[in-house]
């Protein structure tokens, strides 16, 4: 299943993006044509990717993803490598670290906010942790297109190497003592570490930050989805470096 | 549907708030027993709630939920009346209006992320929006227990009632001029309007607002999630309110 992508707005995403290969577009008879549809058939045309009208049948193996009736046969994603990724020149940029995500539409939406949000790489451990599957490109609504994916054995060995190489790393904790829009994010290179959705961040990785941050929560309730977690720092990160140098309002 | 609450965390939440009338727990014979499972049965005995192991045929029915094996039957989601709402003091609070959301996940995701943001009330439509069901609470996670949802028949007639009892309303919108932390939440009750997946706010409710506020995009990728949306605005809000006064780190 992690070579096909299905929906109208991923298959688009990956036609204009074309950072996958795609090696041929199925589009069911059953359903109706509309704009959508009409531009995929144009970017295939124009791309001289195959395209073929399939019988319904054809679909029945994809019934349990809302495939809306297209679907591309894509070649595997491929995975930045991390060393050539820190090699680049950096400046005030982040980069998102998933300790042990296991939820496919979780990782979708934080591609999403990562892509939003001008986050530089997303850094996924090689086991305990969701791949990115087709679930993920569907919900990540074409946003895996447009953002590294760094697939490492050891998130340990990749944050020693992050610190290294002067980026600072900040992990997310519900027990920690400072809130999130303390630590100052417009000066640096920095990753932020969120954790699994029950677990947290791994108790080393925790040790091995350079600050630990919660978010505050009210009514002692406790438990933010770790898409909407990572959203609100995020974002916070975002508007800091666009006030920058602004009075406050 | 309507009626069950699936899945250990949310059985258990809805055991502790007490909120909702719970007719029956059923547990499948077939799990193993664990801590939440015991913390279930004694709260059931708490509250002389009836729970049965159950055949797995019983859970039958319930096969495309992730019910871990427990269920409890419950009364149906008590709404929060409008106007009684309204009539409670309120003080530098908040209401979440959602205009036509469609995902069961992303109502549950918003829920989750308005509890943990100490948000007073979500009002959504009697129509064209997803209502309150099983996923919707099961994806909150038991958050559901923890906030007044208001349905109203008409959402502009809600809003400009909220307007009457001086609550500034705020609509979330991509193409808005403004940058929604630059608008001051920390002084008054107001209201976040946030639109359907596709369609956004309705141009009416846009029109009736006081402010219209963007969250600022990377990559001219414009296509956030609503919940993690949601979740950047709101706590821009809360840290607005946890640092006022305080001098800029």
């Amino acid at each position: 299943m992690d070579d096909i992508i299905f929906g109208k707005n991923s298959v688009t995403e990956a036609l204009i993006s074309g950072k996958r290969e795609i090696n041929k577009i199925l589009i069911s008879k059953n359903i109706h044509t509309d704009n959508k549809i009409e531009k995929i058939k144009e970017l295939a045309k124009e791309r001289g990717i195959v395209f073929q009208f399939v019988a319904k049948e054809k679909f029945a193996e994809y019934a349990e993803f809302n495939h809306q009736g297209v679907i591309a046969q894509v070649s595997p994603i491929k995975y930045t490598d991390f060393d050539e990724f820190l090699e680049l020149p950096h400046e005030n940029s982040s980069i998102v670290i998933l300790d042990g995500i296991e939820d496919s539409h979780n990782l979708g939406a934080i591609i999403r906010t990562c892509v939003c949000a001008g986050v530089s790489a997303i850094i996924i451990p090689s086991r305990r942790n969701v791949q990115v599957n087709s679930i993920v490109e569907k919900t990540s609504a074409g946003a895996i297109n447009h953002i590294p994916v760094i697939k490492v054995n050891s998130l340990m060995n990749a944050v020693q190497k992050l610190k290294e190489n002067n980026w600072w790393v900040i992990a997310a904790d519900a027990s920690a003592k400072d809130n999130y829009y303390n630590v100052n994010y417009t000066d640096m290179n920095f990753a932020i570490i969120m954790g699994a959705e029950h677990a947290g961040v791994s108790k080393s990785l925790l040790k091995a930050s350079d600050f630990i941050v919660k978010i505050p929560m009210e009514n002692n309730f406790n438990s933010l989805n770790v898409s909407n977690a990572l959203s609100a720092i995020i974002f916070e990160t975002v508007r800091q470096k666009l006030t920058k140098g602004q009075t406050r309002k």
